[in-house]
């Protein structure tokens, strides 16, 4: 098969299309036939070298993807060849064939099509997994989304209005504050013109926000702080904006407030499995009912994922950009 | 009546024992007469002038007691003139009276007389919500608790032990730490002699503490990130090395870690409610069995509530200080 591979770290060239072995499905895993994957963040950082796969993982960039299941491995059931799936992965969704523990993989929605599935896993995991299962969004209360226009962003705005929570969100655009506002969100905050901590108590008559979903890190952290409610949950899932600032421990305590830091992808298989479960339990029927949908801002072939990569350092995208194989 | 009174913030001078007006019990709650008040550190940052009280709350230092219930006010019901109870409180325990809502009301545990019963409202109640309800301390996991012999301290250890969690403590004196070890704890930590991040890590073969409580803010942020474990969550009930300090987010992201901060005092009596409810529930049974016992270093009079104030600033002492009243 082909992948993209880094022969050697550093810009969007770095990223070579190349034959290499297919991958064999290992106990409790499916070989899939990848139709399409998408570009995250984190892919961002592994070509320049700075987020090696976690152990065990694919040395291919590629954290989810969509396509056909084209073998079993060892010990599987409930899934069979030819089955179309989206799939979370620890690595390796930058290529034609992918080995997927199936604690991993989920159904193709209704409605939705093979390829635009595989915008789904990650965005739909992280969401759920931090503002959900460990902020513990409540109907009623108002969520904040930093980069409300991003593949996480657009997720967020649609799933927590779908419980029955109220949301404002930071972009840097009028066409993406739009946008967001289209897909449900109530409070539309321009942060290159307005100050969120401002905006937000305005729009919730001084209590602040009850969660925020962060992708900014360390140059959030004091606003972020500033911007909770009491009984504030801050979900730190990118730091984009540095790793390293001054907490102030006093506000926090006055709020009662949690800071919580996570990513997806060093997770365990039994954690990631878990989250999986939780998404088709709970999600799954939300896009089933075409009530929350994927979001996708371009496609572009895989071998060419530079171009891809290139989107998300412009970020003037809206959405997932999908790297779709020649199948 | 007489209350411990604040003319002047300063020094443990600045407690006066003076008379003033009797409280009066409102809707839902009760006169209790004290018997006992205990001191908390939040008591001498209030008398420094550091803390005022809630909006609301009695003037008069003391956020936890024991007594007799002398009056009922309107629409109290399952409580009688006469019940030996003691209270969290959110003010006004350096007094002869004070006006407690009854969701704050607990029953004085069998086998404990009713004076030791004012050791324990604060620090069950400050204990069991945040390392069970918020910070979710599991059987098998390991707690590291701050100040192991303080108040706090000696609660922690013997709930956390009481549930099957393994406990490590520092603590600034071998005797300090030979009784935190005669309590249960299982790992004694000198941190004048010692990195209580090496120590942690040797003892729980690198993995970290699952739960800290901690009581020093940002002295320690730096080192309990670093001695967290994966999925660690550390609490923050105490900013006795100050306020703002630099949190590692990349440490806690790559840890899936988190930061909570909080405190009993500013809390809504709804909420105080369902903490004292959930102590009934899960505690009470543990005192009333003798399993769990409350941990009185002395008791002074409460008229010389300075001498229990000082006690406390030079923390040589082992549990908490009582000021017991003439009654």
């Amino acid at each position: 098969m082909h992948a993209i591979t880094i022969p050697e770290p550093g810009g969007p060239e770095a990223l070579v299309w190349a034959p290499v072995p297919d991958p064999a499905p290992g106990e409790g895993e499916v070989l899939v036939e990848v139709v399409a994957g998408a570009v995250n963040r984190a892919d961002l950082l592994q070509r320049q070298g700075f987020y090696d796969p976690p152990p065990g993982s694919s040395p291919y960039p590629g954290l989810e993807c969509s396509g056909r299941i084209a073998a079993l491995g060892p010990g599987v059931s409930g899934w069979a060849v030819g089955d179309e799936v989206c799939a979370l992965l620890s690595g390796g969704g930058y290529a034609e064939k992918v080995a997927v523990p199936t604690g991993q993989l989920l159904p193709v929605p209704a409605g939705v099509d093979l390829k635009t599935a595989a915008a789904l896993p990650e965005v739909v995991c992280t969401v759920w997994s931090n503002v959900f299962m460990v902020s513990q969004l409540r109907p009623g209360e108002t969520l904040l989304v930093h980069g409300g226009a991003s593949g996480i962003g657009t997720m967020a705005i649609q799933l927590a209005k779908a419980v029955g929570a109220r949301v404002a969100v930071t972009a840097g655009s009028p066409e993406k504050l739009r946008y967001c506002g289209e897909l449900g969100a109530d409070f539309l905050i321009n942060y290159r013109e307005q100050d969120f901590v401002e905006e937000i108590r305005e729009v919730t008559a001084g209590a602040g926000a009850d969660v925020i979903l962060d992708i900014m890190g360390a140059k959030y952290l004091d606003r972020n702080v500033k911007a909770l409610a009491t009984n504030g949950r801050l979900a730190i899932i990118g730091m984009q904006g540095g790793t390293k600032a001054e907490l102030d421990i006093a506000t926090l305590l006055r709020k009662r407030g949690a800071v919580t830091a996570t990513s997806l992808r060093g997770r365990p298989a039994s954690e990631k499995a878990a989250i999986v479960a939780a998404v088709r339990e709970h999600v799954w029927p939300l896009i089933d009912s075409g009530r929350v949908r994927p979001i996708v801002d371009r496609e572009v072939p895989m071998r060419d994922a530079a171009t891809g990569h290139r989107v998300l350092e412009e970020s003037s995208h809206i959405g997932k950009v999908l790297l779709v194989t020649d199948e």
